[in-house]
């Protein structure tokens, strides 16, 4: 006999390719992992929570107090702003639909790192998944990382999901 | 349809305590933990493999090649041999014999951090839990920690789970 669900929140980001508003490798990478190893076929244990923190000066989406829970609810929107970060919240929402997984997806304006602390401390997940591009050790040092940031500060355990080095494109702009 | 089952590696220690050959409280919260959040009701989804690293000068158990799937794989065992790090092992082989959870458990001796990364390596686990004391920032600049190191240098997904300030005992040796 199950109680509530297991709320796990994952932290999700657009691919960095300019004009192209999809999820990143490392965000579709952790999140299959999600699926494939901790939910598996018990589609009704768990609850996943889709953050998708938004750094302000990009050109993105203004409404920030919305709560994406079914493909209906993006059906709305202009067009304008569908090609922003709320595409991305839709692929992510529609696949959880499809397999029958409960969610929750919204968008929040800030430092990646400290809005996903934020939003951890705020909404209490009983753990977080973040994606990892798996830089090396020199690339590391020049860009920090959001993952290891939340690993030190988030108020809740944190698994972070590395990409193997064969799904990682040649120019690390490309994820 | 499920394929074959999550490879969880659960990194136990003993109690600090003298003479005191049980679980320690941040490996039976890890533990619980990963029954309650990750497994769930589906326990043929996932093997548990509880993996015991005994550092070398501890007045400890021998046989370093034997693997232990149920309870009756300690019962023909020495009692002078039940005392040590088995009696460890045995806590949780019962316990996910009871709620028919398959498991193996073994012990390596060695440094803990390098056993841990060393064994992930051999074994390939889908993700590692490995409990926490949750020490403040003094305590830990002295102690360093063995997740920390676990997070940072095993080839696999890795999960801390910290101990909530009302588990920690008064005294840190206590855990």
């Amino acid at each position: 006999m199950e109680g509530d669900p297991t709320r796990i929140m994952l932290a999700v980001n657009e691919s960095t390719i300019k004009g192209y508003p999809h999820a990143s490798i490392s965000s579709r990478k952790a999140f299959e992992w999600t699926l494939q190893k901790i939910v598996r076929s018990n589609t009704s244990g768990f609850k996943l929570l889709f953050l998708h923190a938004q750094v302000p000066d990009e050109d993105g989406f203004d409404d920030m107090d919305s709560v994406y829970a079914s493909p209906e609810d993006f059906k709305n929107l202009r067009n304008r702003d569908r090609a922003r970060g709320l595409h991305l919240l839709e692929f992510f929402v529609e696949r959880c639909h499809a397999i029958g997984v409960g969610c929750e997806a919204w968008i929040k304006k800030g430092d990646p790192k400290e809005v996903i602390c934020h939003e951890v401390k705020r909404v209490h997940p009983d753990f977080l998944v973040v994606g990892c591009r798996g830089l090396g050790p020199f690339q590391r040092v020049f860009v920090g990382t959001v993952s290891e940031f939340c690993v030190k500060h988030a108020e809740c355990p944190v698994i972070t999901i590395k990409r193997s080095a064969e799904e990682s494109p040649q120019d690390p702009v490309d994820d």
